[in-house]
């Protein structure tokens, strides 16, 4: 058994050894089965587990998942622009959290910290109907409330952040809506799945996505969203 | 006081030299009045301890509960058992961390990692009714939604891990309710608490898990939670 | 790059070298832009960040805003006050995870441990009539339910821990508030941030809290607190 540590996962024959049961779900069901559904790649299931991890500071898992995302097509620009994307949507020290363990990844594989600018030299087209729209609808309801947060939610997040081309909408809609199951935010996931299924998840995405989450924010969360996700799929057949 | 660590608790002395007060507070209130209550086995409030802490991942506190469980009558295989249980339950990277901390404590102990097997010779018999009415309802209400999520509910929770002999259903329970109250997963404690109380957990003793609960898991989730409890209790009164 | 801590915060250059665009927001947006915002003071925005680390057991952030809190003038004591406080509004174990990184942030600055005492001389008047209103409430609702949390609600909360004089009731509410909207605990909002205001916090104010804390604990949980925020503050127009 190897020290105690706080900055990488137990290896297999750790768990194994005090927790046979956990050691054999996680192969059988887990690796085996899981991850090697239909219905989702393996390039999005990593994006969901990263995604769970950083919302829930679980910093022991990062490095060996940012590997399996850089292994499965996640661009190192992708997995720097998720953590920026989960700054805003989890808070600003998850994202610190995430820097050091990206960073060791990145240079584990001798991919150099990429020169991504921090401002792009152009943002994505805006729908400028639809933020309008969302923009007037937070203004009535809260614009005499906490004007500061009105501005910056059009300011920071829809005019800027949801436009930063590294990142495609649909993959920043999947990141939101697994850090909003991860963190208990139900009232939040009817926009953000309604919005990332007009991003182009689609319906058998979605349900694998909670099947994945599933395993890794566990039962109850994923117990308590699927009501509004099973709202949202029929709000659509309409 | 000693260099910060994040894999143990501060040591008393510690704690009053920044914060006399939480270590008159943890002396007076926490050690010697509600540990010492009647109505819940100090065998039981370790259970509930340990299971806070895994479904919030507070690391540095479990090897001091992992050992004072280990002291008060839990056995390696039951704490194996509720490390595995909280994977489903809180998410399977809450598991992992608690493996190494759990190795450590038996090896401190001179216990050796014990033998149990993954697959157990035989599962606990089914209520297959009670079993077969929960399926349908889940599959009536998600089916169509996440098959995913229902087939594993089944095969994975109800019918295998929850049948798992080395962990009592009652304690099974006991764990999953304090998992749900430290997760603010509010919606499910309904159904888990009326479980319990089948698996033969007490009135008493369910009102003692939670009085135990608001100092590990703060008061807010507590209050949130006993609306609820009132309703099951007051459901099973009739 | 340094070694990935688990103790400290990334340097800003580490932050650029991975995420350049969190890295430019930090600089742009939350430190030139969201501290300096008139409204709240610099050493009430320390009090609303540290709230959230510790709710959220964030602890490589802590050093950081510690030292941040000490130089914008919350006293030692103050900070030992918000410990203590937030052992009970979040958990035993989130208190004693701040203990280290307090006491190296005095120790760093040549500050000793200071010598407050566990048991005040003397505690703060108790406005007795709201606090019998309370009790009964409480009692009312749950005393038959969780008689431990009812008794331990009353003697070491609003009889104690409320009335100790180093942290002024307005910062006591200030925290919990806090506390309140990084654990998702949406529905005990109500009750504190009308407190909050009985206790000084202006409405100015409080939307301001609400605007900082949407970085520190990212967007959704503020988005699911606010319409809480703007029942109260309609409720008090009257």
């Amino acid at each position: 058994m190897s020290i105690p540590s706080l900055t990488s996962l137990p290896s297999m024959d750790d768990v194994a050894a005090v927790a046979p049961a956990l050691a054999a779900y996680t192969a059988e069901a887990l690796d085996a089965d899981v991850w090697t559904r239909p219905g989702l790649s393996v390039r999005d299931r990593c994006i969901v587990t990263v995604s769970v991890l950083i919302a829930k500071a679980q910093l022991p898992g990062l490095p060996h998942y940012f590997a399996k995302a850089l292994d499965s097509g996640v661009t190192p620009s992708e997995l720097s622009e998720i953590i920026t994307h989960l700054a805003f949507y989890t808070g600003w020290m998850n994202a610190y959290a995430a820097v050091a363990p990206l960073a060791a990844s990145l240079a584990e594989r001798g991919m150099s910290p990429m020169p991504l600018p921090a401002t792009p030299s152009r943002l994505l087209p805006l729908d400028e109907e639809t933020e309008a729209r969302r923009a007037a609808m937070v203004e009535q309801n809260l614009g005499d409330v906490a004007p500061g947060v009105v501005r910056y939610t059009t300011e920071l997040i829809f005019r800027d952040l949801w436009l930063r081309p590294d990142l495609a909408p649909r993959d920043r809609s999947l990141v939101t809506v697994c850090a909003l199951t991860a963190t208990a935010q139900v009232a939040q996931i009817s926009f953000h799945l309604d919005r990332a299924m007009d991003n182009g998840l689609t319906r058998a995405e979605a349900s694998e996505v909670f099947t994945h989450l599933a395993f890794y924010t566990g039962w109850p969360a994923v117990m308590s969203a699927l009501p509004v996700v099973k709202d949202v799929f029929a709000s659509r057949r309409k």
